[in-house]
């Protein structure tokens, strides 16, 4: 890992226009020179876990093996909540243990999690609010140095997980989901998989129902649904979950969907697809 | 090109707030490890190809020969629209053919053009809604790699231009453009090139109109106009184009002006620099 | 510092949408191919050298021994202010002479300031509109290939100063400030130096004043204060000052601080902490 350039990814809610990025890249570049430091955002709301394990899991498995990912949505910072690494699909993660790895450690089962306790790997005499810069960015350039895990503390079993992006599935084999994102085109990101509507579905064959809105459209492109453009659709999103979607404006502010609402997607009976 | 670090910049209209950007640089970093990556901005109003074509232009020329510019506003993504590189310049340009790469296309009419149909460069099962990063990082990442542009697909001679960045020279030798930028700070940029006024023209030369407003003054630079601050007017701005300024507001917002809005630019009889 | 790769941190107000940022950052790759540039932030208040002079400050010492950091606010570019370069703590700063380097010629007595007047590394016929892309970036380039600050103009010993970031010291041993700086969260950062209220610090020491609100509470974590959502509290912030918070909301907002805004500290008679 530590032979070549390493890559850590940086996804925090801290914006862009003050200092707090600038320190973090500042103390891994002091500490690990060679390393690549690639913004995923900073631009998640402000606490929101829920967001921020949303990006984090459609971004990282595009880079590359070995790479080092710092997330930093930490309302709880200088409280109880443990400072953990966690290593899955060879990939690394290090931020707060408050759920913000939950979409890693559903997708990875043989994850393994550690709680940050070895504070040589620290700044010395760590703020009490500003991890990101004192705890969490040192423990990336050690690892991007090639520190193994254990070096850091005890492993452990018991992370804390969202419970509120999960699916459930109802007695019908219909499904209950939520939005969990809504993107800057206004396409609303539910947290159910795309798996579901397979490409081969039709029309007929599902009612998904969101607030007050039916949906019996599912969309290959944006483009092919411009010819109706106040129709909402559904799409299988780029990040592996069905999105709706307008074809030209935003499908939240028109339909006034926000983070959180939920979504009820339901098979027809004469559908082959019913029980995937 | 290859042996030394390539550099890939990158212009969307995704914003910063979503895993667009990062999954795009992951896929680049995966397959050309070396690589520098460099944002223009991912800020382009959404679906905004004229303001796309201005920043492009405005900014590449100042990257080393051999750099590579992935441009990714493409609100056809999924459509017929042909997924394209163009070598122009000493430079390499990878995105959508609609109308883009106006401004480079008419810079260097000597351009070469290729249609990207070769999908051994793009990633196995492109989505049809993200080609930014299913199709245009991995080739991106192939031509820092030292691929030849010739294998990614044929020639073409027919890109879409975009009519709507042409200025028109009336008969009387006075020129007809537009607003084609708002920037930050609020300048209005024109699509008119600044050596229509060159730095000896006198303010009794010429007479520039937008909406309503009659503009006689060409500034050296803001700051000498600090003393008349409510006074627009005109300056040689640092992408190659007239703008127009206020010394301390924004112009685009005290005179109401919008991208696409009209601008006249005429001669008086006495000036020398009636017909340049 | 030029055997390896340098650093360039780049700190502006020119916002990310344009492509102000990327033509200096293609300037500097085109001059020194191998450097890393990081952005502090682009988002400083349109001409706001203070809060610029904060950020600087605030991010820079993070960054390795020689780093280079270039700092664009610069509302007289084009005037007769001088372009400049300071070094000071072993890091290299360059910028235009207007105040923004105050804090850190606080910071470091021995500082040393050139005149930046050798046009040799300069862009040829630099623009009046834009020397971040002109004068700035192309010495930030040179200085990151190793040439010494010798060669880039005179010593000057007279560099401008913001007296409104200085705090002022009464009779009675209290302290008079001002906010210097909102965060994203809304935390309220005022330029009094943390170690004014030690940790030992008692919330009966001391009396705090901001507008109508008196405040006696310092507080040791954000999340310590989360039992009581609306009652402001003092923290002794991360970048060194003393700053106003709410424990889940933006102080900034609900107390409506803005930049420039006044502060009053005071010990109380039986404090031993009365006069630090």
């Amino acid at each position: 890992m530590a032979e070549s350039k390493s890559v850590i990814t940086l996804l925090t809610d801290f914006g862009t226009e003050d200092y707090f990025v600038g320190a973090m890249k500042g103390v891994i570049l002091s500490r690990s020179p060679g390393t690549t430091l690639i913004d995923l955002t900073h631009s998640i709301p402000p606490h929101d876990i829920r967001s921020a394990a949303f990006t984090l899991n459609a971004a990282y498995s595009w880079f590359p093996v070995g790479s080092i990912h710092l997330v930093v949505v930490d309302p709880g910072v200088g409280s109880e909540r443990r400072p953990v690494l966690v290593v899955a699909g060879m990939h690394l993660f290090v931020g707060p243990d408050n759920g913000i790895f939950t979409l890693i450690l559903d997708r990875w089962p043989a994850a393994q999690m550690r709680h940050l306790t070895n504070s040589a790997y620290f700044l010395p005499d760590p703020s009490t609010t500003f991890h990101g810069r004192d705890i969490f960015a040192p423990v990336a350039a050690a690892l991007a140095e090639g520190k193994s895990p254990i070096e850091f503390g005890p492993a452990i079993e018991d992370p804390v997980r969202l419970d509120s992006m999960r699916v459930e599935r109802a007695p019908d084999g219909s499904r209950n989901g939520r939005i969990i994102h809504v993107d800057h085109f206004g396409n609303c990101i539910t947290n159910l998989p795309a798996e579901l509507l397979p490409p081969s579905t039709r029309n007929s064959d599902f009612i998904f129902q969101v607030k007050e809105f039916r949906i019996r459209t599912l969309a290959r492109s944006y483009s092919e649904r411009m010819h109706e453009p106040d129709l909402p659709f559904l799409i299988r999103g780029s990040a592996g979950f069905l999105e709706i979607s307008l074809p030209c404006s935003s499908a939240a502010r028109a339909l006034k969907i926000e983070v959180g609402d939920p979504v009820h997607l339901a098979w027809q009976r004469h559908s082959q697809a019913q029980d995937p």
